[in-house]
């Protein structure tokens, strides 16, 4: 059997070697994952984010083992901070390595965010598409919730869980802030912590003031180490699902998130063709060299660069 | 007087006013900026980054009054967490309301990190090099320090002060760990915590790994707080400064920040045409319809588009 029947037919070596090539930006993964399109869709991606030291991670595992209990296979794609000089994954799947790894029915991989020319979207958006071929039924996407490219990540989830802890400082409010409006779920994890009451009554104020919607985000008090209210929280991440899938609003979001997906595509291969051009007649050299002797300024240097591609 | 010759003269309100023009993308900025690009130069530009809750803002605001001190001009620009859907600065001026505000030495934004389809880069190179040609001897450009964005904002200073923070968990380490190579200086806040030893013993081990080069940065503890030991941290700064300057690495690392700034105006610039030929042709949407209903996928998709483009 080649790799393509191999994943569809649920071979977990394909899939990961698949993921792999992706990660590598190889184009024959690319080929593939379109060959077996129409074969998306089934798997229900939820993508969880929070503030670092959230305990996202174990809660990640915690709520894998509550759908292994209910028979679902599933994927986790967990998106560690890359070293930008190195460009692998520091946090790896060393962390990971627990009882979940023992069980044929979870597949799990750590994915770098990669250099600042992109291809983290990409790589992750193609993972989950392996994994929906390869029979998952959940996919778990995990990353820290800062950063542009990592919102825009787990934006395109059917549902967001946002992880929150008590008692953090200014910065974090201001992180939840930011994101607090793309959750559809929220997880108060840590919960046997003093501040939990205070968290909670901070993020129904702050869901007051979106009112106007039908659906309202509930917010779960849950202990990931002590796998404590996981069950609850897995309840409320389905009603979710159904409250989507009801009011078909699933295949508006899907849509939203197809349209994102578009977009990054183009902009990460058109930067590389143009990167590749400047690169090769050194003129981003020559560029660089005229602006620091203040003969030119960076943006009549975007025109030209511009210029040679039209 | 025109705008011009009022940010030549040192127009506190010119200055301000050009940057808000460049936060609203307005291209006359751009514009005089292009005018006067040969005035620029004269500034050194520190990044400060670090993970949430490391006491980024205090230690800025401390730094500031002692360049103060020594007669410095001083520019500061915070980028704060953006919220996805409303594009506002969360934070913005209203936490940094400090006497500094009153100081006519000293100019102070808040920038946020707006949409995901960029424009966070441009605004904020564009605001350095206002408040270098407005005629500040220092500009600090304070980031959180996740997501790549961010990382890539930070890394174009002259100088990357990296704050840390005792007893902090796993997902701070791998932050750490992500951008602890571009760190010129290291400051551990906070330092009167008892795990400040640790943490430094860390660091030093971090930066023992490294050895090759011929510059170590050195790792000061301090406590914006109670105001000690800044004066010291200052003096590293400076040290860095020198060094940079002495063995002529400085023009080097300016001109990598300079390519990388091309880099990402091209890439802004670039993905504003296609995106605004796409919606305005309803491509993306026929597009996304088709794949919805799985007769396509959005590899063919992003290449249907980029042969509109050629």
């Amino acid at each position: 059997m080649n790799i393509e029947e191999r994943l569809l037919n649920g071979d977990k070596r394909a899939c990961a070697r698949l993921i792999t090539m992706l990660e590598n930006n190889d184009e024959e993964a690319i080929e593939i994952i379109k060959k077996l399109y129409k074969h998306t869709g089934g798997a229900y991606v939820i993508g969880i984010t929070g503030p670092p030291g959230s305990g996202k991670s174990t809660l990640t595992d915690k709520l894998t083992k509550e759908l292994r209990k209910k028979g679902k296979k599933v994927g986790i794609i967990a998106i560690d901070p890359t070293s930008p000089f190195s460009g692998g994954a520091i946090l790896g799947d060393r962390i990971r390595m627990n009882d979940l790894a023992l069980d044929d029915g979870v597949f799990m991989r750590s994915m770098g965010t990669r250099g600042s020319l992109g291809g983290m979207s990409k790589a992750t958006w193609g993972a989950a598409k392996v994994l929906d071929i390869y029979g998952v039924d959940y996919i778990f996407i995990e990353t820290v919730g800062v950063g542009q490219s990592e919102v825009d990540i787990v934006k395109t989830a059917d549902t967001v869980l946002m992880v929150m802890v008590p008692n953090l400082g200014d910065d974090i409010q201001a992180i939840k802030a930011g994101i607090m409006e793309i959750a559809d779920v929220f997880a108060i994890n840590k919960a046997d912590l003093s501040g939990a009451d205070k968290t909670q009554i901070e993020i129904e104020m702050n869901l007051d003031l979106n009112e106007s919607k039908d659906y309202r985000p509930p917010v779960v008090k849950v202990s990931a180490s002590k796998n404590e209210n996981i069950d609850k929280l897995i309840e409320k991440l389905m009603a979710h699902r159904n409250y989507l899938e009801e009011t078909e609003e699933l295949i508006e979001r899907r849509k939203r998130n197809t349209k994102l997906e578009i977009v990054k595509l183009v902009e990460e291969e058109l930067m590389g063709l143009i990167m590749d051009k400047a690169l090769e007649e050194n003129l981003l050299d020559n560029l660089t060299q005229e602006i620091i002797l203040k003969g030119l300024d960076p943006y009549t240097a975007k025109d030209k660069i511009l210029e040679i591609i039209k």
